[in-house]
């Protein structure tokens, strides 16, 4: 049996600072005399006191963590905090079902940005600046993750990116609070810089504030029933540009600021990622003037730009019904998030690295099914790729597309459409946002969802953000035997 | 350069044999007095004549092959057989275009069964047995390939199969002859079988005959707008149990033949095949009972078992308008179509053996990002699963993924609803034959579907057929090189 109480600790820790994050939403409502500021008040209260509580009761000595730990931990994390993070949900509008709170809570902190509110102007001030909170400090959460524990945990093939943060365990975390730190600095960085860019280009304090949490974490929930809708124009290149800066590996970005510029230059992911995106980009812009005679215009760059960009950064925020663009342009924002953005940065789903990972492999095999006695060696940005990285990228690709099938099946088995229930899988497990479909609202909610297809979102949610193999290794029974 | 002579002279043998095929529709518009008859013997005429030549100046005196040729042969007989194939059918109806043609041909061989025709009755008799032949000898011919190439040719894992065929290419020609007429004593039988049987239970002589040739290579070519539709009842149940036993290993039945009944009953791909289709029946059985409130009835029983069966074994008869069943059933139908059959019977698709051998190695990589120093022997069939079976297998799965979601995208780029695009993706690269959506004609024909989208199934009818590495590596310049 593994020594749980080092996890149930840093979890305690960590749900204590979010106690602390509640208390922002309190001030905003207190400010505005909404009532909501109590319910905020009470929560953080609540989960100081007893996340203080329960961390003392684990207190250890003991810094390190041994593998086992750190699935745990991860796994707890994003488990836990969203229960937590739904409490104040559940609690600050009347009528909000536990199934609703903890699916916003769960698409908040997951950064996939759906959302079961049908109508959002219903919601405080508080209440929205807590689900940029979320959003946010999920995003944060997942960019630590995937720097500090994924590669350890050989999660997908991240560790191939080992040796560029930590061998081992043991000395990963006195180096993994240097590195936190410097995440938190950056991710700050550029959230400030991008409310401050929105507040300039127009966007009232608060709305700049809160959709920059939501920007800079590609997590995309919006405080409008039209989502980005209100903010067509400058704001929506802004956005396009810090969701595409969100969406490559922070690391390259550390390195930069660190006199470092090479690696950002040369990344194969980075450019591989920049490239698809314009690749999409230019289908769509010459499907639109050749098929649905749209002549391209600056305006028609920027909603199609924007519009490729919130869905393969998995951000999803909406400014047109991406529906009326016609199939193709559909069938391509389907597959741009099914790709997604870099590895190390808060994007989900499958990501550039594996995919060029993959077609690395499959040229390998072809070439050596013909000729047997060759042996290729796979290399990526100018490294060797091991056996091993390979075989688990190979691993993470097939269950995503298999968790992909049985969550689409599941979501059907609820009574959903199959277009919504294809869409809603979707959205759930690559984290990007939107759905489409008749169940779907029209402010794009799953608000008539029936609670199990919600649950299963949910599930598809959690599994999705923690890159599914994190999540089953948890559930295994050896896991705990041990 | 590999020597393609000993290539080309098998393939104008086989293309010989197919113009002596070809014949045989000629007499049955001859008997029926219908002038298309001419055009069957000109073909044949021409295309024995021609194929004689061709194997006569590529005569070689080596019988063997090395691998590059297996895989030449393989990747050239579905090329220029379908080729062959399509031109009595460009000139036996006025109007039809060489798109329709191959199409139809390409359809046939590959045993897809998607029509070009938007309607059936205006082809002669001897039009259809061609239709049937074409599947028939396709679904004898793939069987062969998966016997004797592909466990040689190690392709999508079929390498496992190994030792129940060949060695090496130079022991697999000899011996390869005599199972190639053993395999096709028995799939003569089977398909004699099924026509009395269709006949005994009320079918018309050549009816029976027909839909006996397409039942058996699970090939699903029709003759009546309606499918199957004018044959429910028991010819149902009969085609339901022919479907299934097409779509099992043809090796196991012939090993029973031979007395050895145990691999039969023991094959945990057979199993793992005939449990599937149950959970299916029994699923969609429940969903009409509890959601839409149909009663289950021995009626429902066989209408559900035969749909799933001929979705399953990719044969893609209809009987009803499956999607008026509701969402539930139409997507595990289209999940059911991405299963498959099983390894070496004429099903195409992924197979139910892939998947046992892709739930072993997640399973295993689980275990080992747990403990990293275990290592786990992966078993199947009671037999060890070599790693290079798994890489073989994942490397198929990934590219049969991508293949498919960049078919799904490159048919929407021709214009095709998303519905349409998805479901002709699917149904041209597993083999199946049905697609759904609006440009979909009352027959379930392709013929309003833009001539690009038709190429393009075209090309993934070929790829899915032919296991898609098969054709990949032809396709590669290195293999042209040595
Ligand atoms: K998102
Ligand atoms: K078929």
């Amino acid at each position: 049996m593994i020594d749980t109480r080092p996890v149930v600790h840093a979890i305690a820790k960590l749900a204590v600072g979010m106690g602390a994050l509640m208390l922002a939403p309190a001030v905003v409502d207190w400010v505005h005399g909404d009532p909501t500021w109590q319910v905020f008040a009470v929560t953080a209260a609540a989960t100081i006191t007893l996340g203080t509580m329960v961390a003392i009761a684990t207190r250890h000595h003991d810094a390190t963590m041994i593998v086992e730990q750190a699935f745990l931990l991860t796994a707890g994390l994003w488990l836990v905090l969203p229960l937590v993070g739904a409490v104040p949900i559940r609690a600050a509008l009347p009528g909000t079902s536990w199934t609703d709170a903890v699916f916003e809570a769960m698409s908040g902190m997951s950064t996939t940005g759906a959302t079961a509110y049908p109508r959002l102007d219903a919601l405080s001030l508080g209440l929205h600046l807590w689900r940029g909170i979320l959003q946010w400090s999920g995003g944060l959460g997942i960019v630590v993750v995937a720097m500090v524990f994924l590669p350890v945990m050989r999660v997908g093939g991240m560790q191939f990116f080992r040796s560029e943060g930590f061998d081992t365990m043991g000395k990963a975390m006195p180096r993994a609070n240097a590195i936190a730190a410097e995440m938190t600095q950056l991710y700050l960085a550029i959230t400030v810089a991008c409310a401050a860019t929105y507040a300039a280009l127009g966007m009232g304090g608060f709305d700049a504030v809160m959709h920059a949490l939501t920007t800079c974490s590609t997590g995309g929930f919006g405080r409008y029933d039209a989502s980005f809708g209100p903010f067509t124009g400058s704001p929506q290149v802004a956005s396009t540009v810090f969701m595409l800066l969100a969406s490559i590996p922070f690391m390259r970005m550390l390195q930069a600021l660190h006199g470092d510029v090479g690696p950002l230059l040369r990344d194969s992911q980075i450019r591989g990622y920049l490239g698809t995106a314009l690749v999409l980009c230019v289908l769509i812009m010459l499907y639109l003037a050749l098929w649905q005679g749209v002549p391209p215009s600056p305006g028609l760059l920027r909603e199609v730009s924007f519009n490729v960009v919130t869905i393969m950064s998995g951000t999803g925020y909406a400014s047109v019904d991406v529906t009326m663009w016609g199939h193709l342009p559909f069938v391509l924002l389907i597959a741009a998030g099914l790709i997604g953005g870099c590895t190390g940065s808060t994007v989900c789903s499958i990501k550039v690295f594996r995919y060029q990972v993959l077609f690395q492999a499959l040229r390998a095999q072809l070439a050596q099914l013909q000729s047997p006695s060759r042996v290729s060696l796979l290399r990526l940005q100018g490294r060797r790729l091991d056996p091993e990285v390979v075989n688990s990228v190979m691993a993470f690709f097939t269950l995503f597309v298999i968790t992909f099938g049985v969550l689409i099946v599941a979501l059907a088995l609820t009574g959903l459409h199959a277009r919504t229930a294809l869409t809603a899988a979707w959205t759930a497990i690559a984290n990007v946002g939107p759905a489409w479909g008749p169940e779907v609202t029209a402010n794009g909610s799953v608000a008539a969802f029936p609670a199990p297809a919600k649950w299963l979102m949910i599930g598809g949610m959690y599994l999705g953000r923690l890159e599914l193999i994190t999540v089953l290794v948890v559930l295994m029974p050896r896991f705990w035997r041990q």
